[in-house]
């Protein structure tokens, strides 16, 4: 359906809510759902140890209720509300979900975080878990089009600000809740919508997925209990649109509601770092798999990227994991050492480590206006005078060249074998590919705790 | 002392606030701090019995924590986190709070249901409460200065928005935080700031001040487990001033810090119905008393006030307590017949009740462009002919004529009594005044149960 603007933005995507059926979801958008959750998943659990949910649950943990539903990552359990905060904080502390490419939301962290934990309160089939995630996500990524671009702009984290309306309306859905329920959830997300770009770079960016999963989960619990709010959250005068963005377009939220999918724009990291150098490490890549490169006989790389790639990753001598993350240097050389562009491949000891600070003192980048910012052409010579090239157009993970389903399994393991162990690891990724299939989903919680 | 624009708001906020002493606060303001929390208390333990307040109960209690802290009003415990969140709801819902009349922020509300809550989990004298509270509302207060008038003009509601940064800043202060950790709890506050005006009319309207001193408490905790937020949260390009204002001017926000005192133009509702309402009940309680008017002799009451009373109070023959509350034709009525313009004027029995919909059926109003918000010009004519007449110039509870401390007792009284019953009513009242000679708060706290 298409529900025309005048209809009411808050209304329209509260009736899609409560109409949304797993039978009616066509197979790519199943398929995509359970590409997302394993990706979330991996993320939430892979950066379940990071001193920044350990700082975050250090603060919570003595306020803590019930113990309701899993930790990810953790030999801990919580009530509902903080579980889905701290899977939500795991699941984006190391820059590795998901990504909309048009609105730039990262869109499964608030979904599946406020989701997963919810389900492990009021049981729910795998096939109850992707429908709510599938409206969930798409009530997310419309009302960020809305928007876009004017909101991200001005300073709002789309990811927070956008993803609690996400988190409200899954949990409303598999909660059961009516369609004017259904409008509070959305109206109680509007007005706790909350996130700035300020934060970027500390440890508050990635409470914004964790908070929005809670407030949205808290905002649908309330309504629940028929706490009302305004009918108008969304599109009103004084409502989430016109108060948070100069410009509005209500045309490509409303369109095509239950026929079009934003959940099947969703595209994945490959490598755990800022998407901007992910071109660079898929050509280092390739060549060190297809042309044989090997570390010790490269006389020079030469990288040619979009400017912007200079702007924010153009740090030449990085000291530290995270300054490795802002360094197209580091990722390039780390790539050729190590043939891998992973969460191993950004600690500090890899940063530091003398054969990749050797490789990577023979990197040269030039900025070129020409070169898209999902491209770059990288040319390495040998010593031996041989020279091998990469043009690389879209980068493995971008929207045309997305991830396999091999691809993001490995990053799973990748993610979660250090953590859960290589036994439970592989039967969780098991779990999450057969979840359409799961009876209740609390099984593959407790595999990932 | 003054601090520069240039050192950034944030700073200098935190840098004030972990100054503060209690010894070093003026006397006025220690008695504005003791009228303040007894007019917050108050309004907490009347509005605690709400349908508001119970449906939100029903929504968090499956998920709540230790029974750490005093769900005011309320026969129940709960962790300081829901706690917060619970007396923040109660505080408001009644729409009897007080008023800071320049920046309109209702400030007690955000920050003294946190600060009361934090203090039963890390017990504090009455000196250090009333420190810390005088802390949040000045942050709070100036904060919200910076942004006034065009950041509520766009549709914020102050009190939540800049509500939760006086949260944070109490919290911090009582909790002793450092200055780098003050600062990570304003970041944390700014990124969590929300709170819509298209809510009014609706529940979520009192949910503000709620997870305004929830989330506000939260951002302290956090940053006491030194997780952090960027160190420009407020006046930083993509912080809350510049997004969440389209004008910011930081000079009454930081001139006079620890010098002049927000909290000393704070203001008390005397009536529990919208400020504008309140000229007209003030007068025609003068009469009552001074003049010996009674209801049945009246033959005609002529009201003239400013437009937006009429527009926004205009109801001329409400069915309903809420609608009541937008009558000033009701108001002026009740008045007369009962003598008084509490909560239980505003019933649904008294807005039908016979005697009172006999006056309010004489109730004739002129709008006038020359008649101040606050003042009112009200004639009644008496069936003998005689012609009574007040001229309200600055109501009862305006800057200019506040409530004595007699009548912010009275007022507490009306609002307890019938929740604690007589006897606990009068010794929480006691408790109140001599907050500052408390060893510990938690007595009060519970004397407030």
């Amino acid at each position: 359906m298409t529900a025309s603007p005048d209809t009411g933005a808050t209304r329209a995507l509260a009736a899609y809510t409560v109409a949304t059926r797993f039978d009616a979801l066509p197979a790519p958008v199943v398929h995509e759902a359970h590409r997302a959750l394993l990706n979330w998943a991996g993320c939430a659990v892979g950066g379940s140890g990071h001193v920044t949910v350990d700082r975050a649950w250090r603060a919570v943990s003595p306020f803590v209720g019930p113990a309701q539903a899993t930790v990810l990552g953790r030999a801990t359990r919580a009530d509902i509300l903080h579980a889905a905060l701290l899977n939500g904080i795991a699941s984006h502390v190391a820059d590795f979900d998901d990504t909309h490419p048009d609105c730039l939301v990262h869109p499964s962290g608030p979904v599946a975080s406020a989701l997963l934990a919810l389900a492990e309160h009021q049981p729910a089939s795998g096939r109850d878990l992707i429908n709510a995630f599938v409206a969930g996500v798409e009530v997310e990524c419309r009302i960020a089009r809305a928007v876009t671009p004017t909101h991200y702009d001005v300073g709002w984290h789309i990811t927070a600000t956008a993803g609690i309306f996400g988190a409200a309306a899954a949990c409303a859905r598999l909660l059961g809740l009516s369609e004017a329920q259904t409008v509070w959830a959305l109206g109680l997300a509007a007005t706790q919508s909350a996130g700035l770009r300020e934060m970027f770079g500390s440890m508050a960016k990635s409470l914004h997925p964790g908070r929005a999963a809670q407030n949205g989960l808290s905002a649908a619990l309330l309504a629940q209990a028929d706490f009302t709010s305004a009918e108008t959250g969304i599109e009103g005068k004084r409502g989430f649109a016109h108060v948070m963005s100069t410009a509005v377009d209500f045309g490509p939220c409303l369109e095509g509601l239950g026929e079009r999918y934003e959940l099947l724009q969703n595209t994945y990291k490959p490598f755990a770092c800022g998407l901007v150098i992910h071109p660079v490490i898929d050509a280092c890549l390739q060549m060190r798999a297809e042309d044989g490169v090997r570390a010790g006989e490269v006389e020079r790389i030469d990288l040619e990227v979009h400017p912007l790639v200079l702007e924010l990753t153009g740090k030449a001598t990085p000291t530290s994991g995270l300054e490795g993350k802002f360094s197209v240097f580091h990722a390039a050389a780390v790539a050729l050492v190590d043939g891998a562009g992973g969460e191993a491949e950004f600690s500090d000891e890899r940063v530091n480590a003398p054969p990749v600070v050797a490789v990577r003192a023979r990197v040269q980048a030039r900025a070129r206006g020409d070169v898209a910012l999902d491209a770059a052409n990288v040319v390495i010579t040998l010593r031996d005078g041989r020279r091998c090239e990469r043009r690389i157009a879209h980068c493995v993970g971008s929207r045309e060249q997305p991830m396999t389903d091999g691809q993001l399994a490995d990053k799973f393991r990748m993610q979660c074998e250090r953590v859960l162990g290589a036994g439970r690891s592989e039967a969780a990724l098991a779990g999450l590919w057969q979840l359409q299939d799961a009876g209740d989903v609390r099984a593959l919680a407790s595999a990932l705790a």
